[in-house]
């Protein structure tokens, strides 16, 4: 029976500021990603968010970013190596805190934004982030783009990988993500993107932008959480999958 | 033989900017209070701290504070307990995260400037505090004010409290601090400090700003770091002690 | 002819986070209070708020807070008057550059939140409000509660007042606003408010929650813009008022 | 007879955090770069340096930067151009603001750190920087590095530039500052300091690290303010500028 993990960005409002229904998102995952306070989501809605997560069925992970929450982590932001390290390490332990004192456990940690991004090819990020995972658990999995320098560093440090593939993202030819930038890079059909995710769970390969079949390798696939129809798209893939007989499995 | 704890607070440098000399003012102090990003505190400069700490043979302690880095944690914010909790929480766990990959352990909580006088009456900040210690590790000692409320609270809680004394500050008849704003508050005199902490220690005992002989119970004294003069004054208390055979012992 | 001012808060987005909707409630009133950055809004978003208000026919107004993001400037903050006055200044500042890079000018200072209601009765901070605001310009008039020390104060220093009424709070037989703790205080229908306003507006009255008619005596009534059904109540504010021939006027 | 302008950075304190000695060098300078708090300076601390620097016969300008506190401006933020040009229109703002109450004229800008290093080839960044200038008043000098690209669109837009040299700065045989990662980058001796300024502003050349004269066109020249020995370096290059007849002129 095929099986997947799906994944989703929760806990970052912040303060008096609200961003995605994380109540709602909740039941259509496997994998919560939640923010850690610095490009986004404040301690008390963190916990909140937790408690959520607590009864979800989820496993819990830390969604860690740059120092930037003007810019929600989505701004490149040249720090040096040591200090993308010491500041992961520090979002993890928050969120490893406010976890336990809702009863819930951190399991994985997956990187937002622009280091996400950046870390698809710079090195010293890339090693900062896995020197971070690794000082605070090296049982932790760590979520990241399929061919990233990441993930390939983390594998030759001994931590376990998982990667990921985007439900409403479009592929090139050649198995990458179009660049946001460019015209139909995000798929916005509900029944599209939850077709393309069972394809790419049963069989392993999206249609790719420009017509061809690629195959794509991952153990998880990220829905976002964030956008107007972000929930009803969740729970769109859930259903569908589920009708499917896939099983949806945490991997952590 | 008399037995004493010194504890100071340290890792107060953000970013480019200095507090304090940390790895002059280790040597002379038992328990090192470790500012933890709220008040003061950057995560690579606290790593930095906490690296010092670790050769220093003292225990580490979370010292934490309102959310208001312009205002030095010195300014009361009336925030609402869960939030407060919560900020707590945050704090404590993004400390130890930073502190076990530097191979040393959070030992206690010392709460902060605006947050340390508050909950000396303040009851749902008191209880916030209390229940924020408890939330991530109910071992953990509360240093605290002899005689404040936080105290009483957290014993009742079945929490473990350490009261201090203050080396430098002028005390009343009443064996209260003398406010800062008033003059004479701070004693500057470096062999008379030594002096005090001496006799505090010896006989449990401090000569008021009135004059009276009054009973101060403390199982800790705090030496500033922060002052020009301190790591000067901080030497001189422990050199005092150390010849009058005062052992120095980690409450931790 | 009956004639008032409406106003309401805006431009309180900040980075990736929405907070109302001010494209949709600058129509309907007659003064913009915008954010400046401390409790809300950063400057690209407050700039496309004040481009909006250009073209919307609204006096712009300084909407200062308390340094405190996190808490949406809802939470008191002990801080000094002159630091007070410093923050308050520089907010005003701000938004007078990037209001004139719009092409539009900033004409009165309402503070916000947590500042507002401590300048009522808080003799440090009221001055510091009224400083800053004479620092900046001297004809800015300042928004207030009517009753309120800060707005004695700042007649006295010769500065304009201007009392505003709130549209959706209920009024003590006293003619105060009932406090927002209290079953009751705030009214949801959008019927009953429209017409409350316009009642206050043409017979200079309210009822109050016990009943009584009360006297309230307003230049301006606020109007919310930040909660779910705001544009709604704005717009059927505006439309009673405009029905019943009142004249919608900007006080500054 | 020879003159120049000796411009240093100023009113990087934050809270409780000192930066440099400001009253101690605006003695020795004829522009005074004042942080506008978002790399580094709180309101009031600005403010406090403000009202030295009405006093000691200096030009004020608007020392701009990314906003990062934590890296004090020296990271480069990828943020969006338009965003940056906001965020420095609601910088200058805000220091014209203080300055106003406190009786001094902004009357230039210079880029901080990160920033000003960016602006060198950074177009994007380089047009936000010009843009913005112009937003708040296109008769701002805008302080930069001769050959620089952002000078370059300055002047092409009407700006009226100012080239700056670097006192202590080592420089190579085609007239850029030596990067700072290199052995030899930055000078220490006063004296030698001293002696290469004045020779720069008398003969228009400096020594490269590899032997040769260079020549080197600027029409004020930066000495630090924020090192230790900041304050002797700066007093020693006045001096001796001083004692060869140079006049120390103000640019703006």
């Amino acid at each position: 029976m095929a099986r997947i993990d799906l994944n989703s960005d929760v806990g970052e409002s912040f303060g008096a500021w609200t961003m995605g229904d994380d109540a709602a998102i909740l039941p259509s995952i496997s994998s919560a990603n939640v923010a850690c306070g610095f490009h986004a989501g404040d301690p008390a809605g963190i916990r909140a968010t937790l408690r959520s997560a607590r009864g979800a069925n989820v496993s819990v992970g830390a969604h860690v970013g740059y120092r930037d929450r003007a810019g929600f982590g989505r701004r490149f932001l040249d720090c040096a190596p040591a200090e993308l390290a010491a500041d992961i390490v520090y979002q993890i332990g928050a969120l490893q805190a406010l976890a336990a004192a809702e009863g819930v456990a951190v399991r994985y940690v997956k990187p937002h934004g622009a280091l996400y991004n950046a870390i698809v090819r710079h090195e010293g990020h890339a090693r900062a982030v896995v020197d971070a995972v690794r000082d605070v658990d090296a049982s932790f999995p760590l979520v990241g783009l399929p061919g990233s320098l990441v993930l390939d560093i983390a594998e030759r440090s001994g931590l376990r990988v998982v990667r990921e593939a985007f439900a409403d993202r479009a592929y090139t030819a050649g198995g990458e993500l179009v660049p946001r930038r460019e015209p139909g890079a995000v798929i916005h059909d509900v029944s599209a993107v939850a077709e393309r995710v069972l394809r790419l769970v049963t069989e392993g390969v999206v249609r790719a932008a420009t017509g061809e079949l690629v195959r794509v390798d991952a153990e998880s696939v990220c829905v976002h959480g964030d956008t107007p129809g972000a929930v009803a798209m969740a729970a769109e893939v859930r259903r569908t999958l589920d009708e499917a007989g896939v099983e949806i499995v945490r991997f952590a």
